[in-house]
């Protein structure tokens, strides 16, 4: 493929038409499986290679999409798989990378060497495990390390003081919790790194599939709280490398 | 005005109609201002005098039915009084006590002697003050000792932390929290008493008037909460009343 | 394992270092099983041994949790069991105590001595029963006598008011209700103790598995009453069982 | 103006073309204020006269409606007036009947003969008057005769029980509470006849302005029980004329 | 069983002591089957036998109630069954009767005559269908008429404007529509009966399983109009029963 | 069957009395087949035949209502078809047309000649697809054109605008996303054409099932946008016929 | 200001850098207030000239907008504005145009021709006209013909029906109501045109300021209906001249 | 005062009782004005000077709070400011820095030397400038430098893109945008960096003083996006702070 920058000047040169520019470019960009269009240029424009949600796609449909990534040659990381797709993608790619409490698989990035740093992954309860190993397997797959810190929920205060030392030598904090989700709050009154929240749906009766805890941490009486959606470790572990990143660069 | 034994034994006795004893049962129970009834019995059902709530009330209305109440030598509270309201109480009962942040009036209830023990009221900020003064205007005129730890919110743990040796002493806490309300859950995590919870509608944005505190209370990861409705520190003054014994006097 | 109390002298006293102290104090308060840490400081905090949430772990973690707690001679309460949770703990200990309808196991607690007095259970309809039975469970766990009146729903009244004479000498009452939860207000009309409010999460349509409920019962007309979150059995029970303890001191 | 009837024969016996009957039937059931549009055919089809809704009107643009029905000869009712309005109306109708509390106004009902039997309207508190009173208002003017049973709220049973006997004479009874709204429930229990339930705003804190009384009352447990909007004093009663006037035929 | 009226006599007359009185009247109104306390007093009450509503009680418990209240002599009605519980109850009640969409069981009220004049149920949609039958299986327990207008939803308005007469003519209407429930507002602007609406969990998206349906109806600009729960057609059919029973009267 | 016209000129002339003419023109109308009333004048009245919504309908209850329609002679849609009801379906219409996507099946429409212009269906990710296609299929079923531009999500914004040029051509753009559903006012401030957006339930956690995205395009900032129900694909589909021009042909 | 094509062509010829280029296109797009930017190329884009939201704007912001706006020849729109903005702005522009009901003023489109064909505004209730007036002075603003057919509510069906006629010749329909917003169901089954829904925020208690009406309004029965945000008469409107627009080509 | 390392040494070496070094360590703490504890250890315990929220604060009160803070020599921040405080704290700090539209005022942060790099605050709409220029003075408080790029809605896509090369040069980006808050995913979708949205209460309708913009941007398609509270420019500058912060160490 041409790179962009090259269309771009063979166009001015008048090599190319303006409909064939277009045509390249477009191509540079994205790589069309029908159902879905692969999007080329996301690691120029965001710094981050492709990220496939597996929930609610077939596992040949998962598969597919994995291997046109491997086959360009960038790592991919797969999350919400179905055990069905996990064994897929096991017997595909026995190279890769398989994290089954958070139902993720990733390819490519088995030896990718970590920065120094690393960032803390609170929960409060047992049942938060799956949204905090979602966390920890995203941080791994993009280069990141991550030390994590379960079953720290404010109902046993003193689980959370004895890490606390630890935890505020990290760079990023990532706090989950279900129920009522407090320890977000408690811990950026503790600490002096972002806080990045995830609410997540356990719980039961008002807990309304984790809407109590995503209040609750919205309305966090401690600054320095930002929130992603519920149950999402994806998402607050992708913003927490993109603030430990600025701080490598 | 006769006693409702000595009603029942009347009627037995053949002294008095089914219908006269009806009558009668019925007066010693309820006097009518038309508007209001009074409810006599409340205190021998309960244990409690009558409290007018004086939101919806106009001042003549709330000083009508507190002169009716005195009348009979009960004590009386008033609670979320308008400043008119309050002027007019002060005038009319120079013996009363008011409650200036709390928006309470009470009479009668001047020389009552305390309990021993105590309930301790904790809050998490300083708008929380208003809801928390109705509880302890409430538990004064319960009779029951009350002392107020302002301003523990969870974001400064020291600040609760400093505190959490004498709360230990209470017989029951009354946790008042707007906002995330996590104050509840690290209370109970940290006593043996029962906590009430009073979520209020302090905060902004997703707090939605106490929806949030209301819904983190409710789903506290920690054991020994229950909740009352949103700034209802009367409703929290009472149950703690209870639990503390007075109903037993 | 050495005492907090015995760590601190000897921390005070120059035989330990800081770092060896905290150490121990940590060791003293919680034992890792790598998913979950159990709290060892628990009963010592707050007067109640670790109840396991069961919901959401597998037979097995369970299984594991409880051996772990009963191996240091405590005792333990199980909740929210699925059925083959059940009977694997039911052929591993089979001196436990198991509550079919409450879906509850307890193991330790079998030869507890009950105090005086009793708390008293009602439930408005039939198919409240199995929250009901969970405080009940809870309260027998906590060695605290239970009586239950069943199905006296506020649509029958007389159901109600034939039981409230042996009601009304409860020191505590948990009122258990779904559907429009008017139990709560009609009860706490007519006792002297603490109305512990269960809202469930039995209705169908617009009661929106329990929501209207429990606004019923937040917003109730009568005083003395607190609530706990939508089937929460055991937590009216626990929340019971301190009041109750408090009243006996 | 024409009887449809006889547009109809005129038009069957071609006397009149489609165009010319298509207009004299629309003439015969509205006129046409520019902003409103009198319903002349009401009466006929429901049997009842034109209510002037009257929030969110001008007091001129009210007066004006009232004129043009009055002008007919028909009785008319308005509600939900501002003072404003109620002051012109009675200046312009020294005959027309005013209602303070439910902020009513009726012209051309006030010799109305009343039906045998009654409406009961049973409301919970002092606050829930203004609801109850547009709801008595109404019945007088449909010329039906309304018992009120006012403070009856559930906290304080017996209220409710000495009037129980007088309340199951009646032919409908409307509850009017907020809060809660367990009045209905209550009711519904002990009577024989249809209750039409009016939740109320009255309340704060998770009442939700009335949701939490409308809740309770759909999802009420004893059966008998309808619900309308909320505050809808007048809907209730005019349900309630329907359903009595019914049984007068 | 002794009848209350000679229990209280016999008390009177001193043949019974207070707690003797108090057991005997209890037994009179109530037969306790462990889960379940049947109310026998209801019919006296409030002039309908037991309904059963089947909705998460097994089959076995189903039927054990309905031998209970058979075996007194008294019709009885078990609505939302199971397919499991309806085919338990065809064999051992071979006498009785099922609609088996509404999914409801009756017995001993098969030769049950009807009232003259007639209830009208009119159904949006063919998906509302169960929610129909229900009201119509129940009026038949009740022995009131009942006459179905299905698919009269008002995307088809002419479908409704065909059958209007015929619906005119009946004494009370009651409203089944999921969806946007405009048929509830049609209906009651074209009739002068009361309407009673059901709405219906029909629908998808933004219907929310009936809210959509529920506060279209609560809000409806028409007069004369009711709600009863989402898909209540036994609520429904329950009302219309005692509004039209009161006009046989 | 006689025509409406026809059957009022009868009944003008006399050789039909009104009862017979309003039964002719209820034949005209409508087809009953016992749980559905097929509207045959549906086609006259809105331009546009029967469409069968299938869910909650039994494949054969599917069946019978499109062998109704097609034995008129009329082409029919069939939407939200359980795998089951295809299979009937596919085996009895042979010639009909299925959409495996997007669970639509029609018959009838097989030949329809394509109107000019066409309408863009742009959608956002690749589960978007099923409410996607369920337009694309209406569309085809009303003989107008569609093309599809699929997984054009305001994440990677060139795959949009690299198709730009070419929605710009369309007469009407369907917009179909869950997630945030930002997609409609990025499309609307680009396009000069009517945008009907339909939010999808594609999304987790505070999604809710499609509430977010509904929210999200009913408060567009940019001009040009109406919305649909969740999932509406065939609305949409319905709405951009209608402007399309369709109905007036 | 240079057109883009020419600073286009410019730019390939070199006569002009990359940096001035893209300067230049910024200048023709927008002008900047400060506190607004004026969007030069809307019109080019969308086909429509600028509109001022006036709510939460200063009298003077507005003023200033509309002269920039004014000052380069092009028409505006203003919308929502207060008394004092109203006034300030026809001392402005004398020539401009003013609509006291729907709070709009217009400048510069005083002389527009109008279309062929009109859009119909159909409103339930009086209370409903603002929101129907912005809908008629958008559409005067735009060109486009609009006929008002106002207080056609569903309880008085005959009125809509009267008005069908005319209503049915329209090029779109706009429905405008509050309450229960059954109006664009009925509408839609009788039309064959598209009928844009407006919900308006009219009603009270369980209406929720237009949530009632919006969601009836999504969940239509009927086909054709497609939905804009509450009380958005501009929107509807802005739809409705772009539908008319699209069918007049 | 004491700093708390030296009471602890002067502890150890028993110069200081149990109790006398708890006092100390408190007060090094906490500075108690009555109704608010001043956070003394916050700057040294999360880096940042208190910050007084004046919602709910009368002028007096939080001008006692800014004294007590600036006379220890603390540079101090309040927000949400009534007109009467700023005024009134204008008065008593001449060098104080106000803002007038953000409502802020500062004292003791006017000569901070600003770090490299900035923050980009883009705003959506002109009515989000109080919310975004909120933010941009607590940055500038918090010495970091601060961008505006304002008027950016994506209904004007070109708006953005215009500016999208300087705004990818900042270290982190705040996103402001009510009504349906695409700008978040929009602005995520094309930058490297973390992206802090703040959802505001602009909007009207279904907008729900923020919700809707608040559940657009918790369900970005894009990645890269974490949410604060509704209208809290403060915090997401506060975390903008942090983020931009740990790149400087």
């Amino acid at each position: 493929m041409k790179k962009i920058e090259d269309v771009l000047s063979d166009f001015k040169a008048g090599k190319l038409s303006e409909k064939e520019a277009l045509k390249l470019i477009s191509d540079a960009q994205t790589m069309d499986l029908g159902h879905t269009k692969i999007d080329r240029s996301r690691r120029g424009r965001t710094g981050v290679g492709e990220v496939v949600y597996g929930a609610g796609k077939t596992p040949a449909q998962i598969l597919e999409i994995m291997e046109a990534i491997v086959s360009e040659g960038s790592p991919v990381l797969a999350t919400r798989l179905s055990s069905d797709a996990m064994e897929l993608l096991e017997s595909k790619f026995p190279q890769g990378r398989a994290n089954l409490i958070a139902r993720t698989f990733s390819v490519g990035a088995e030896n990718r060497e970590s920065s120094e740093g690393f960032v803390a992954i609170v929960s409060a309860g047992t049942s938060d495990m799956p949204v905090a190993e979602e966390a920890k397997a995203t941080l791994e797959f993009l280069g990141v390390n991550a030390e994590c810190f379960y079953d720290c929920g404010v109902a046993g205060l003193h689980r959370l003081l004895e890490n606390i030392g630890r935890i505020r030598e990290a760079q990023v904090v990532i706090a989950v919790a279900g129920m009522e989700g407090a320890l977000a709050s408690v811990l950026a009154g503790l600490v002096k790194e972002p806080v990045i929240a995830v609410p997540t749906s356990v719980g039961y009766g008002a807990s309304f599939g984790g809407i109590a805890a995503l209040l609750s941490m919205m309305n966090s009486c401690a600054n320095g709280v930002s929130v992603v959606n519920i149950d999402n470790g994806f998402g607050a572990a992708y913003n927490a490398c993109l603030i430990a990143g600025k701080s490598r660069l």
